[in-house]
């Protein structure tokens, strides 16, 4: 399939903060857009500047040539594409489908495998670097899956992202994220328990951050939500329960594979108790709140 | 005092990786050194360009203006300074001491207090950056005690790192100290558990790094270990031994003040079964090795 704007159908299934920054770079740039989310008010600036809306998953995917899924949670993934009607049964012979949702590997091959089944290929493609990421195309896109395939949609993925990598077969880009994730996870770990200690040892955590921002300690975490911990800007970037879903996706997939996750296991029973907290839909700097309470 | 290099005698005490890179500075920048390490071979380089030994780190401070030390553990520091004959006992009246080695608040504190009965300044001045950054001259520099003695002696950390900050009175300097290597072990749990994850998970580690190393989850640590974790390379930049004993100083000093670090004790669990696999001398990216035993 050669993708150009002029040629190529997209369907976008997901509207939240995420998919509605990258549908609209996709329209921007003259691709025709057929949507369908939960939620039919978060389309409305797409619909207005000339996207079609469809009822339902599948019916966006009879529509289209490429269908890109943004989603929630794997739940949500497994709903989409291979619930009856869904996005694989409907799906146009020759097409391609991407779920850029951050979801389960093993999710991710048995799309792939169904949709192979119907002479259709499926791209998993998580992205990371937020909402801001998202606004302003610079995402870094993770993808597994059939390699022509990649080829054929990067220039979909160029309209959203700059760091775009084809890590391996289907489920490499949701590996790819959860390894992100991890790294995320003691980021936000160490970043925390040292702002925790900067306040309790009497310093002035602001000026800390001077000392250590820039050294063997530089994280973007910890220059980007450690000043946010402090001034006690919970506004979510990220969702606390979108994060826990993560670090669960990384725990079940080490189990599977047969080794553990100590520094993921410590953060997590951390963010539970911030969601016993009330806080779940907090941003995931908040985790300051489960150090202090 | 005005510390200038004609004016100035610097005493130098502890002369590993480090604090070799640190005197050489200064000596370089013309300043007379008075020098003693517990292995006088490591002195070599300073004494041939003039550098005057001497047998204690008490006679160093009986002919010095400014006392700079670099040891290895917090019992080193109490020796040096507060055993009978030592640096706080045989200093001259208006001497500045700088203890420079990762060390405890409470050491800092008593060592300031020992001093100021003697009509000495005490300065705690921790630096983080490691033998590339003394080498360079790059080290972060974090601060406690006197005002007016840190401005005294700016010149001289100056010569010896570039982000010079004074935290707060004696103590602040390891507070903020401990505070990056809270971070850091952080950094390193997250760092570590992502690259064992994209192993077992039959990943391209490097590639993975690729997709994961300049976005949401980019540090210092994951962009300059990662590769050496991932090639094996286990050389020391920093001890295994050095930082499980920087993880006890906050561990202590957290319970102290009456709070919990469970990310670093999570990680000092691990670093301490690297220790029981014969591994404290290795450096601190060894971790990855704790994982896959």
């Amino acid at each position: 399939m050669t993708v150009t704007a002029d040629s190529t159908t997209v369907g976008f299934v997901g509207l939240g903060i995420m998919g509605r920054s990258m549908a609209g770079h996709l329209q921007a740039a003259g691709y025709a857009l057929h949507v369908y989310t939960r939620t039919r008010s978060s389309a409305q600036d797409l619909l207005d500047a000339g996207a079609v809306w469809h009822d339902s998953p599948g019916e966006v995917a009879a529509n289209a040539d490429v269908v890109i899924t943004m989603v929630g949670y794997p739940a949500d993934v497994e709903q989409v594409y291979l619930e009856p009607g869904g996005i694989v049964e409907r799906a146009r012979s020759g097409a391609i489908l991407i779920d850029m949702t951050t979801s389960e590997p093993s999710l991710a091959a048995r799309i792939a495998e169904a949709a192979a089944a119907k002479g259709v290929k499926a791209l998993d493609a998580p992205v990371s670097g937020g909402d801001v990421g998202a606004r302003e195309a610079r995402l870094s896109i993770m993808v597994g899956g059939d390699e022509d395939a990649f080829d054929d949609v990067l220039p979909l993925f160029e309209l959203m992202g700059k760091n775009i990598v084809l890590q391996g077969p289907a489920g490499a880009g949701q590996h790819t994220k959860a390894c992100n994730q991890i790294v995320v996870t003691g980021n936000m770990l160490g970043a925390t328990e040292a702002l925790v200690y900067a306040r309790r040892a009497g310093l002035d955590p602001k000026r800390v951050l001077e000392s250590i921002g820039a050294g063997a300690a530089a994280s973007f975490l910890l220059n980007n939500l450690g000043p946010k911990m402090l001034d006690g800007d919970f506004a979510p970037g990220f969702f606390v329960h979108h994060f826990i879903k993560d670090m669960g996706i990384a725990i079940a997939e080490a189990e599977r594979l047969g080794f553990d996750l100590p520094g993921v296991k410590t953060a997590l029973a951390k963010y539970e108790k911030l969601v016993d907290m009330g806080c779940r839909e907090d941003g995931t700097q908040a985790l300051i709140k489960a150090y202090e309470d």
